[in-house]
């Protein structure tokens, strides 16, 4: 048995019994404690990632024809550093050259050293961190989380629900028919996983890790090769996880080219040319609508896993705390300045007020109280900046601006002064009529928030669920005091292909997707077609073939 | 629970133990006896079969705008039977007015319905075997195991495993996060299992069953409805089966029309209609690779499961058996008169000979050994019947004459002096050389062989395994008496997503595939993109939606 698979058989085998009993459960800790990571970590991982600046990144071996880079900090500096990069034919042929070796390792060794990869992510997570604040530019907490174990934690989920999907056939049999007074046909039979091929991860500048490295590792233990191809403004997440994984497989014996990196400038991107090679037998891609329908009906043969985008919303019907609602909803239209796939945007409210402990709030009261509490939790700048962070696109505070026209100013959006040469924008949230559909029916991806005027709450759920059909949408939230009228509502938004957060008040949020507990995307409606990580998601991966033989 | 899921719960148990060991195993017994059946059976069901003749096929209920059928037996006579007919848009409308209701009955009671049909087609068999046998042309027999008990197994495992990957998820589960010294965020979560859509099943004319069950049981017992799709000359076996299914349906007090019959005519087949309307979520193909290609390209965004066709080949590097090994070949060439998706066509013998327990056997006497086999299996008119059968498509019989001019006349076709009336054909075999590529390089499908004479044994393996990778294969079949190239040459073929069998002699055969056991196609080729029947064949035809809350 594999060295590697025995290190890490127990977190492996944890993982497994998380993801079927869906508690919660975490690999790698989020706290960013240097009782866990080392007293020195934190600073460890500012200079290496400081040392990183203005230099040559460095993937030994790794196919190089020219250098690209050009990444900017949204908190306001140049990275200046260099990537290799080369042609996208010279990188399948690197793949492919890598192919036969990582197919014909054994799954054990396969999953061990995806297992590695990751415990060594782990320990880089302050690095990871400061990589990731300074390309997507959320702030260094939420970097660290989401960039750091929360990632790793969902590259572990689709390394064990590989793991248990390879394993699921045994590798041999005996077959032995009756035949009657005769004797039996017996024969032995063996089955061996064979991969599909080369899988290309096509990473966002938003959640450079976060959103690849479930197809990534998926495709990976599963005994394709991996190009890694991430968003030109975000590559250095994505870079310190191919050397990672580099050093790793050439470590254990393997070629490097096994997971290779596939770097490019804005407007000469080569993501395209990727798509539709031949080559290539699975797509994992994060990112907009438009770029994924493109990938899906151009991808040449190869299975194509996306989460896209859609417009998530909130229906409030009724509630037993206004101001925790208020509040928890105020965080959530904040935090990261609403550039998360699973920030909400529109948030339904009866044109006759809610019921809340109390009394009946009217619209504008429901509207005002989630504009006061955004304007009460970034009161203070510091915690602003900690919250919000920066935006990660310029054409994101453009759009901003653009949306102030489409509705009622309730709150408007603004800098934020803590965070000093920063690109920052607080929400914007805006009261429209459910009639207004041109303004709130498309994603308007950033700190905009609608409030929508509904006849009732069933007419917003209607809306929100029937939105998230035609449209898209990741999560959804509801309050609502009434047990069957919220059962019927979960009914409703699962037809709709949305996962639900029913009167969330506390330190949870409706953004939060946790790793083997929450699948997240459901790949039931057009924000995506896939969930991660399920099944389905690793299943077809990989080809299961036979040979059989009369038992001697 | 539900009082079908718990009369045939021993059976799904069975079934889900079966599958995971992949050992013999079989739910519905294959010989088509008296003392299993009940000894009225077999006239109880030729009987009525030869009430359906020349009469309107009754489906209770199904939408119908017009009658159509045309079949006519491969053995001779016309059927006579019509059956109803609607328009695609009714069709779909049908079955999207009959969704709710399915989608939302429990999974222990789809399962239940699901295993309550296949109990009712066991008890049919012999009906079953009479409507196959004149519409496919398979001899008695075969009709009956391949279109009853072995189908039925086929779908049988389906359910099996849609069952496993619908339960591998909890329906409700406390999520408790710690929060240091304060109170842990508690959530309570629920899943259901929400189905894609619509299922279309398309059958083939040589399988009508056998090739269809996988498909609609998978997306029945997942939640889908389903519109079954026979092929104009073999409708019969499947409107069998969709009455029964609504029979089921009906008594359990859900819509008939979750499985509605798609029956058209040959010159005015639905098929593309149904292929490209939006409100179809799951395709499920058999038959010809041009079609499958254009099915895949032209699904409007639905999942398309595929078994094409591909050229089956057999290599001979030497053997301990040399009469056993022609018996066998000659049997899987003979069997259906080479009708099978799994029948061998291109035979891979080295020029110089093949070493065996005889001493060398020369390209010449290996050619002829196997034509002898032939001529001595079919050598009594009866048993050529019963192995043979009749031919299901004149079009076979124009190919089997055009390919005498390929290659020098080893064995040539005739017709079977027992089966007066019938249109039957016993193998053509050729010699040519691995050079004429434009003879054995594309599937001829029917009783038409080729022996190629390659250089050697591992020319042959890398040609046949070539041969699988460009254009398809669904079985190959290796004789070779040394174990490490055995173990090598599994490992081309595997490569190539092909299952393999080795040194065959006795009664079992290249072309049969058991269920649970032995995966169908392996998804890896193009001879088909899906698996009959793993995890990837059922894990993607529903989604799972979660609502959670926190726990009060």
């Amino acid at each position: 048995m594999n060295n590697l698979f025995e290190r890490h058989r127990q977190t492996l085998e944890a993982a497994q019994k998380a993801a079927a009993e869906r508690g919660y459960w975490s690999a790698y800790p989020e706290v960013p404690s240097g009782k866990i990571y080392g007293e020195t970590a934190k600073d460890d991982g500012l200079a290496a990632y400081n040392a990183k600046l203005g230099k040559s990144f460095s993937l030994p071996a790794h196919p190089e024809e020219s250098r690209v880079g050009a990444e900017v900090s949204p908190f306001g500096p140049a990275l200046g550093i260099t990537y290799p990069a080369a042609r996208v034919e010279t990188l399948i042929s690197a793949s492919q050259a890598a192919a036969q070796a990582w197919a014909s390792a054994p799954p054990e060794q396969r999953v061990g050293i995806c297992l590695e990869i990751l415990a060594r992510l782990n320990r880089a997570s302050f690095e990871m961190a400061n990589a990731v604040m300074h390309t997507t530019g959320q702030a260094f907490a939420m970097a660290f989380q989401a960039g750091g174990p929360h990632a790793q934690d969902r590259g572990l989920e689709a390394v064990a629900y590989a793991w248990m999907e390879m394993t699921r056939t045994p590798s041999q049999a005996v077959w032995t028919k009756p035949q009657g007074k005769a004797e039996p046909i017996v024969l032995e039979k063996r089955w061996r996983i064979v991969p599909r091929g080369i899988g290309l991860v096509i990473g966002c500048q938003t959640f450079p890790t976060w959103n690849s490295y479930p197809g990534l590792f998926a495709s990976l233990a599963t005994g394709n090769t991996v190009i890694v191809k991430p968003h030109p403004g975000a590559i250095l997440p994505l870079a310190i996880t191919v050397a990672v994984a580099r050093e790793v497989l050439a470590e254990q014996g393997l070629p490097a080219d096994v997971v290779l990196l596939a770097a490019d400038t804005t407007g000469a991107e080569i993501t395209r040319d990727l798509v539709t090679h031949p080559a290539v037998s699975i797509i994992d891609y994060t990112g907009s609508n438009a770029f994924g329908e493109w990938t899906r009906a151009n991808a040449a043969g190869a299975q194509v896993y996306t989460e896209e985008a859609g417009a998530n919303s909130i229906v409030i019907s009724s509630t037993n705390d206004f101001a925790g609602m208020c509040n928890n909803i105020a965080f959530s239209l904040s935090l990261y300045s609403g550039q998360m796939c699973t920030a909400p945007q529109n948030i339904f409210v009866p044109r006759g007020g809610i019921v809340t402990e109390q009394g009946l709030k009217s619209y504008d009261e429901v509207a005002g109280g989630i504009a006061s509490a955004i304007d009460s939790l970034l009161s203070d700048p510091a915690r602003a900046a900690g919250v919000c962070g920066a935006i990660a696109n310029p054409a994101t505070l453009a759009r901003v601006e653009a949306a102030r026209g489409l509705g009622r100013v309730v709150r408007d959006s603004a800098p934020i002064a803590g965070a000093p040469g920063a690109r920052t924008a607080t929400p914007l949230v805006l009261a429209v009529d459910a009639d207004d559909t041109d303004a709130h029916e498309e994603e308007r991806f950033g700190p905009i928030a609608f409030v929508i005027a509904v006849g009732s709450a069933d007419d917003g759920i209607r809306r929100a669920a029937d939105l998230a059909r035609s449209k898209g949408a990741i999560t959804a939230a509801l309050y609502e005091t009434d047990r069957a009228r919220i059962e019927a509502a979960a009914g409703d938004f699962a037809f709709a292909g949305v996962n639900l957060s029913v009167n969330l008040t506390g330190g949870i949020f409706v953004n939060q997707s946790a790793a083997f507990s929450d699948f997240h995307v459901t790949g039931g409606n057009p924000s995506g077609n896939a969930s991660l990580t399920d099944a389905a998601f690793v299943a077809n991966r990989f080809r299961v073939a036979m040979w059989r033989q009369p038992k001697t």
